[in-house]
């Protein structure tokens, strides 16, 4: 195996196989990667993180190609962190639209990886934050995180930028509809997608509507009020004017107050999954040993499932860090 | 409070008010709910429980609708768990298109109950399996659970049920196709809904040649071979033949090894989810004290989350569940 110093400085020299395979292991939450990835997280920190979330249908991945596609004509290096929905069975990741960004997989300043929604639950953002600071240590300017914005775990990701940006479309049905009005909220621009259409224009003064009856209920004015921006990637029409938003919210919080906030929000959240993820690994090793005899004693309702996961977890003290395990007689043993 | 023998007895004799607080309370997680669960628990295991889930827009709620009433015409008591996605902010649910179910619920032989998708991890399903009991108890005898088939969580809840059946929909977007892709194959029964579409035929043809090739790869013919059911709520046909394979999958699953696997599951998930819960929640607690002055220790990178993560979980050993806490000093005490 390729020792962690080594991988890191590749990954500093910008190199894709090092970069990809160091993905890999955060995805996969390998051990050995630890030391590799504590010293990415600490040369990292320079990118700008830009979260694009919005219902399924909304037409983020345009957004994400028209946007790369921007950023590349000002000489910028662009990283993009897809997230897929996967299956629960195979585990594999589904493509899906990523084949319209496959243009510009052929220019070596823009870096593609599609991560799957599989896994220990927190480990999905644990592993999309590590891979942000692997591109931001390879040199990538502006690294774009995008999910579909249904799922607790693909909204937090989004959230955990410096700048997110939630997309609606015009002439989505009820139930999309009722998926957007849940990430609304976490928006530091809007755009409103498709505008071309002729039902566009409903849904842009729609959402001014809202947000102007959202700003009402507060005294003070806020630092940043999101914009609502209008694009079409048949027209090309609004991706200057997203660009220039994204630059006046980078802009606005760096230094500022807002910035501060929004970096310790980012790092406490990234150290809660990060903690969270460690604590869940051991769980499952455990779980995984005796669950299944465990839940042999659910099945005739003889008990019920606090009794049985109370003693579970009385049994198993996953909460060492260093590899010394409890037994439950009280006596400590080193694994 | 109502003491939790008197509310078992409440919702043993099937009154609303009794089974909507003990619902919510196990929403909430309320530590005073957890004996009223348990005896709930151990009461609950005679109804049979559908779950049904779906890409956005394929038409669940119109399925659950019309099940419902089928079931209702033969006497059958129904109550449905609808999970609803929910704002990350407010946390409340979105009821979106659960208006269509507000003709059923003037029927007293109807229970439908609504729940949010916020909240910690693992809890929504904890939760929501705890709801199913509760209705159990209740009296009534089939419960559908109902949720988009998006997210890792919303998709196992519904697989921890007796019989899946996984809606899809003639013509619906590329990247909703693709979330589609990920949960087909939980399927106990396949839905084809919209059916009076000219386009549903060709949706139906895909589900089977895709279901023909996933068999042939396998030697020994399977006890249970998922079917392709068409149903169109416009002219009301296939209902009457979805009913009719929900039973036919009860008939072969029940006192056979499939249904005796299918349980042994259900009870390992439930166990699992009862588990993480408790852990995530005196995590949680732990977390909400220290975590933004551990995080503030991120922001400039001088550590890393590893290392900072490692300690908190070394410091804190919330794995102990009477209330003993052990001190970073090693000594114990009595919370």
């Amino acid at each position: 195996m390729v020792p962690s110093s080594e991988l890191v400085a590749r990954v500093q020299a910008g190199e894709p196989a090092a970069i990809a395979r160091l993905i890999s292991r955060a995805e996969q939450g390998a051990p050995e990667a630890r030391d590799a990835l504590t010293r990415i997280y600490k040369l990292a920190g320079l990118a700008e993180i830009i979260g694009i979330t919005g219902v399924p249908g909304s037409g983020k991945s345009t957004l994400v190609a028209k946007l790369t596609e921007k950023l590349r004509a000002n000489g910028v290096k662009v990283g993009v962190i897809a997230i897929d929905p996967s299956s629960p069975y195979s585990g594999g990741a589904i493509l899906g639209d990523r084949i319209r960004m496959a243009e510009l997989a052929g220019d070596p300043g823009v870096y593609i990886r599609s991560m799957a929604t599989h896994g220990a639950s927190g480990g999905l953002a644990h592993a999309a934050l590590e891979a942000a600071d692997i591109l931001d240590v390879a040199g990538f300017g502006t690294i774009i995180v995008e999910t579909v914005g249904v799922g607790q775990d693909e909204v937090e990701i989004v959230k955990a930028s410096h700048t997110t940006v939630v997309v609606s479309a015009p002439g989505l049905g009820d139930e999309v509809q009722a998926i957007k009005a849940g990430i609304l909220e976490i928006a530091d621009i809007h755009v409103v997608s498709k505008c071309d259409r002729s039902d566009a224009n409903r849904t842009v003064v729609e959402l001014k509507q809202m947000l102007t009856l959202g700003s009402k209920a507060k005294d003070a004015k806020p630092p940043w009020q999101p914009p609502v921006i209008g694009t079409s990637a048949v027209s090309g029409d609004g991706f200057d004017a997203l660009l220039e938003a994204i630059e006046r919210h980078r802009a606005t919080a760096a230094g500022g107050p807002l910035g501060r906030e929004r970096r310790l929000a980012i790092a406490q959240f990234r150290l809660k999954k990060t903690a969270e993820t460690m604590l869940l690994r051991r769980f499952a090793d455990d779980f995984a040993q005796d669950g299944a005899a465990l839940a042999r004693r659910l099945t005739c309702r003889e008990t019920d499932p606090y009794s049985v996961a109370a003693e579970f977890l009385e049994q198993t003290t996953f909460c060492e860090s260093h590899g010394a395990r409890h037994e439950p007689d009280g006596r400590s043993k080193i694994a």
